[in-house]
């Protein structure tokens, strides 16, 4: 690609400019901010939490399952209390790695050891665009974002995990066509919402479909995930315990998440907000157990701090990145895979969004996470999606993945960079050696955002911003947007799936 | 300070809100990218270079005082080359830390060790604001800058370098007047250019005069900077021979940083650059050495990329963060502080301003370095500043030194938060106990710009972006600046030295 390619009236080959798609690795330490001793400081303060205090699992099935392997429920109380010892036990059954399959054997994701995973916004309720600002989500703006996280190479999973919430289909039937969208127009992992056990149920039955794998063999390959907060301070809801039960029982991905919110849903600082954080996510992940035992399991974190001026929720902080490298610690020491996140709390894609993202995502993979969710187009602390921050975001990713590569320094590599410095010599220039030569197409990541134009080159093409340049580029990805293939018996039987569930009339709203 | 004074016409008391003025520590192992062997093999490839093909040093008296020490020098060649062991013996006197000494005793700075030192940005030729656009730097530009460095508390030195060259004041007195400026303005640690000997000379006689100490004193007091660059590849011009020579006989910090950008005047691959940079800093260190054995001295890196499709530099980059981290490694090994820089490529105070600069500012205070210059202020891979970047910088320096604060997981302080808990129960909320009441007001980090207000209000006060609120709380820095104090009699001597050196005409100005 020439440079004249972005000032030009021509398209740019966008699908050509990014790095392939592949899953980056931590090769060295994770980063720490305690030290083995404080850790263990920190865990057992959570295990007294659990075994004095105790969390309330509302539904009495779990309770029920729970007290049959001897926590201690008391009557009709919601209450469930651990010995430190029956908490050990119950998670160490969960695996510390396994594969997560999406919709063709490329997809695949390896999660936990030093494998990292990014995915794609989830959950906000609204959508913002350069152009048109914001407005509450709706399903051109689902599938708008769902393409485009399908599109982006270091996106790995979840487009169509409700990147916006699709609010102009009825919630009776929104998870049946979010699903049928997300399988269509992406074969990346999918996610489920755990809002009712009937929703997982379908969920699970049209990633079977459009897999185009027995009931044995889904059983047998994690293929769809479900993020299950617990409601903080130390309580699990019905919907959230219906879904552990229905994934877990299908050996499906459950990502255990408080939203312990330091100071205001737990301790205001940050080390007791993980003490709580962390009692909550081991009696969830505990219970997962129960249900499956070996069933995939992640350590969930998402413990930031709020504005005590305004009581709003604040990310991408100082205390966000303390947090995240502190739940790393936590979940490595109980070996397992680690879910952390990408963050930002601007209203705008401007400087705060970028130095917010980046601050966060280098605290997630420093901090040995497997898993950042809302790693691409995550805005305004969760409030809205953003398709020019998803563009940005990937060029973030992007780099991050590069940054991790190995260095050669091996003395073959730079016995050759020594030979390049003896032909160049003092005062001389190393661009016409036939080192350079060698490698200038391909040894420095060539960004997609990221404008390094000289002033006069950015100023004859109008100045434009990240924002301006990543709003193009997002037009762009989206209407070349290809869907993946599926052969057409499975598309018909998947979509014959949605229309009896719709006629059936989906899933009850009165709960 | 009540949120209301974001939005109201009360102008913010901005002092108050910033946190104190102190040095941060990294507390814990710098983050490494290559192996102890790897590391071995750059070091043995760089003595190589300095053993095989050498470095040209332009100033007759370096090169004979190389020889005098033992270094081989031949005819009238400007080559130097020096025996492994010669370099090793000759870096060995570089103490490992010292302290750089400013215009009162609270302003003295730490460098070495854990010890990490923000300076803002210098050399700029061009000045940006956000209401006018862009200019040539001018006198007026310098002092804005210069004020804005002082008044802001994470910026520990050298405001008054240069943050941008008021090219309205004559070449040949300019570094009269911006001393003059740099040490009436600011009592922060400060900076001459290595523009030939006399210039040196002048500053540190300023600096004396202005610190009312002895020249005995300040032999024994490093209280100024410069910064050497290597003209790369593999050579060093006569001014910074002058500098060296001028700076290490007062015993005073020399800063020694090549600037090799991989694939122009350096090897294209990372470790390739790196194997040229420490072979010239090595050589610049020595020589810092040979002229005043156990002067301080600083091991610098600059080394990024270019972007091969239009040969300008890039920074904040993979790269860059590799080439940065490599660096720390590096001057680890041979026991001498470090410098690195927080940089950006961006034209505008944008999203990509934002990830770049906290992308680079992460990898210099992760990997080690001492001293992180440029830290506040820089844009357009430094062709311009900006006050508005530096308050932006000032947010980010500020979150990067909370960040590395230790954390309290102390079983006493869990203690705490786990009565919190224990008070607060399932389902409640911990804004009213009294573990929150206690701390609300000091435990999170409150920024100057980034915004957490809701979409609702942001959207009453005018949807304004970082670099809007950052335009607002530099007019308000620069409009609240007042001078240090000193002493009026030390004041009138001071300007009885410039004013006698531009008499003579100061410093002629054809070498």
């Amino acid at each position: 690609m020439s440079r004249a390619g972005r000032r030009g009236p021509r398209v740019r080959n966008l699908a050509a400019e990014q790095p392939a798609p592949r899953q980056p690795r931590l090769i060295r330490e994770p980063l720490r901010v305690v030290s083995d001793d404080e850790l263990e400081n920190i865990h057992r303060a959570s295990l007294r939490v659990l075994a004095e205090i105790g969390i309330d699992f509302l539904l009495p099935e779990a309770r029920r399952r729970l007290a049959d392997v001897g926590a201690t429920v008391t009557g009709d109380s919601a209450r469930v209390r651990f010995d430190p010892e029956l908490i050990e036990t119950l998670i160490s059954t969960a695996p510390s790695e396994f594969t997560l399959h999406g919709g063709a054997p490329a997809r695949d994701l390896h999660i936990g050891g030093d494998w990292i995973t990014f995915g794609c916004v989830a959950s906000a309720p609204n959508i913002a665009e350069r152009a048109t600002g914001r407005r509450a989500g709706d399903r051109k703006g689902f599938q708008d974002l769902t393409k485009l996280a399908h599109v982006l190479n270091p996106v790995h999973c979840f487009p169509g995990g409700y990147p916006v919430e699709p609010i102009d289909v009825h919630p009776s039937i929104r998870h049946l066509e979010a699903a049928w969208d997300g399988l269509t127009l992406s074969d990346k992992p999918n996610h489920v919402y755990s809002l009712g056990g009937q929703r997982n149920r379908d969920v699970i039955e049209m990633v079977r479909i459009a897999r185009g794998v027995s009931d044995v063999e889904l059983d047998d390959q994690p293929s769809l995930m479900s993020v299950i907060n617990a409601s903080s301070p130390l309580r699990y809801d019905l919907p959230m315990l219906e879904g552990i039960i229905e994934m877990a029982a299908r050996n499906q991905v459950l990502i255990i998440t408080p939203f312990t919110l330091a100071g205001a849903m737990a301790p205001i600082t940050i080390p007791g907000a993980i003490v709580q954080q962390n009692a909550e996510a081991l009696a969830g992940i505990a219970f997962v157990q129960v249900v499956n035992p070996g069933s995939p399991v992640m350590y969930g974190g998402f413990t930031s701090n709020v504005d005590m001026r305004s009581g709003s929720p604040a990310f991408g902080t100082p205390e966000y990145a303390k947090a995240a490298l502190l739940g790393g610690q936590l979940a490595r020491r109980y070996g397992l895979p680690y879910r952390s996140s990408g963050v930002s709390t601007s209203n705008a894609v401007d400087a705060q969004a970028g130095y917010e993202t980046m601050w966060a995502l280098m605290g997630a993979v420093l901090g040995g996470a497997n898993m950042i969710l809302h790693a691409a187009g995550w805005m305004e602390g969760g409030l809205h999606a953003s398709p020019e921050k998803m563009v940005v975001d990937a060029d973030l990713l992007n780099m991050v993945s590069t940054f991790l590569q190995p260095i050669d320094a091996s003395v073959e590599a730079l016995d050759l960079a020594v030979e390049a410095i003896v032909e160049v010599g003092p005062a001389g220039h190393f661009f016409a050696t036939q080192h350079t030569q060698d490698r200038y197409m391909s040894e420095f990541y060539s960004p997609l955002v990221s404008d390094w134009r000289n002033w006069e080159t950015w100023t004859e093409a109008g100045q434009p911003d990240a924002w301006e340049r990543a709003e193009r580029i997002a037009q762009m990805f989206i209407a070349g947007h290809v869907e993946p293939p599926m052969p057409e018996h499975r598309r018909a039987r998947l979509r014959d799936f949605v229309d009896r569930r719709i006629a059936e009339g989906g899933v009850p709203t009165d709960y």
